[in-house]
């Protein structure tokens, strides 16, 4: 049983690969998600994105499937709650569905930040450590938290909101309906945030010539890129988002003394300039000792994380 | 080897137990520590405690000595730093020099507020659970994460750092030398910290009068009673200590979705009206899922906790 399937969901994509136990990736797939037509054909595009996977793979070498999808699942991998950008996915039982058409019963799901920073943690940027704290920042910001290639889920599974750690209680309204958290100022929504604070500024500077003039199409992208090149408001809100991920990673520092923090989502991209301005801030969050020696690393795995981050559910057992 | 050893060094006494698998209690004495006679006096009492204790006990029957002490203690049992309260204390290998005059060889050490969330979580008020976090405000606010009933250390030791959790980057200055620590908020410094905030009215208030009207003498204790009894100014000053524990706490929930937080220390015996003022102001921190669901509790070892838990260090292995 020397492989594993990954099968992402993302808000517009059913991402698939198969792995081996090193998270050697042998097989790549994408298809629409089609998220947007409802559970039945969300889960006929799982089904139609493993059989392709297991084309001319023998059973006998699957070790399992892996999913990993947006909200809560429960640990038998049944959606809880809390993915609203996939219609009629509430309530869904992933595993079992699958289980009646594959022939195979090794079958996990798993919150997809979650399954990613397993990813990240067994076979990316975490290889090397035991202590993997993982920042996925897109639109919103998730979290997860693998303590000895284990996932370290909580009571009920809801560990790991590094998102919706409150930093500033009078601050911007969250949508999780709290105010502050660190999503709000650290997320593309966060992005969208500066953009109202700073709105009579903005149309002065690059971002909004990048923009096409349409406050709308500014994306954490077009100011991150504009910060680059030196745009000022750009600079300035690239310091007001890197402070607040740095107080946040000050926290978690203080209270897990992890062996590193990975950032990954679209927002990663952005690189080591986004690194370098958080550690830019950071000391003045953590205790002495940990002072110019927090590890912050990109996740290392791209575009298909999330997948192989699936498919690693399956291996995280071996490592017991 | 159904008994086990447990010695807590205090700043003022030095407490030991003996205890069996269940917790039980069948021996518990206390001396002074001299802690400020220098480390080979604080050994000798440690030693004396340890000899008082396995007095009448068949060596056979003893399964280890556990230890709990201030600052940050390695995994061998060594004194790392941080006990600057106790003289020449740093740099101490405890284990190593109870081993050469003690006939036990199974010898443990622990920070001491790590060791009490332990204790707490074996026998205590975590007993009934998975997911334990501790924090004990005395002087400061020490901090313990006791999962399945195993000390998570983190890479290092250091975690658990609640107390330096960072709310207030402008506020009060903390010890550790950053600013707007939950500690400089709420624990006998915090209190110090109102105290001098609210200097020109406390002149007025009950605070002085039961402190013998010496801004000198005002404990925690005095403020705290002085809020029961209605008096204005200790009520604000008990709203401010307790939203930034709810605060605190309302963040450790986000990440750590426990099943119970364990209020500890010398200032838990402020009891269900400190909880209940906590309780007040935690659901504006925490996600939806959690409100009015946080379980906190008030620690139920008493003023032998920390000796119990460092007692509990050696059974900690019960549960592998």
């Amino acid at each position: 049983m020397k492989y594993a399937i990954g099968i992402d969901l993302g808000g517009t994509n059913i991402k698939g690969v198969v792995i081996d136990r090193d998270g050697k990736v042998y097989k790549k797939i994408s298809i629409p998600g089609e998220t947007d037509k409802g559970r039945k054909v969300i889960l006929n595009n799982i089904l139609k994105v493993g059989k392709q996977l297991m084309d001319g793979i023998e059973i006998k070498d699957i070790a399992g499937i892996g999913i990993g999808s947006p909200g809560l699942i429960s640990p038998e991998g049944k959606v809880i709650t809390g993915a609203a950008n996939l219609k009629g996915w509430n309530g869904t039982d992933m595993v079992n569905y699958i289980k009646k058409f594959l022939p195979v019963k090794n079958i996990k799901a798993e919150n997809d930040v979650t399954a990613l920073a397993l990813g990240e943690a067994m076979f990316g940027a975490g290889k090397n450590y035991n202590i993997v704290l993982c920042a996925a920042i897109g639109t919103g910001l998730g979290g997860g938290i693998v303590i000895n290639k284990k996932i370290y889920r909580g009571k009920d599974g809801y560990a790991g909101e590094f998102g919706h750690i409150t930093l500033e209680p009078d601050g911007f309204e969250c949508t999780c309906g709290k105010r502050g958290c660190l999503e709000a100022y650290a997320s593309s929504v966060g992005i969208k945030n500066y953009v109202s604070k700073y709105k009579n500024k903005i149309k002065k500077s690059e971002i909004f010539k990048k923009a096409d003039k349409d406050i709308n199409k500014i994306t954490p992208k077009i100011v991150f890129d504009c910060a680059k090149e030196g745009d000022k408001l750009a600079m300035e809100i690239v310091e007001e988002f890197c402070y607040h991920l740095a107080w946040g990673f000050g926290i978690l520092t203080n209270i897990f003394n992890p062996d590193v923090i990975i950032v990954a989502g679209g927002i990663s991209l952005a690189g080591k300039f986004l690194l370098n301005h958080i550690k830019k801030h950071i000391n003045q969050f953590v205790l002495k000792y940990y002072r110019n020696k927090v590890k912050l690393k990109l996740a290392s795995l791209g575009a298909i994380a999330g997948a192989i981050g699936s498919a690693s559910l399956i291996f995280q057992d071996d490592n017991k």
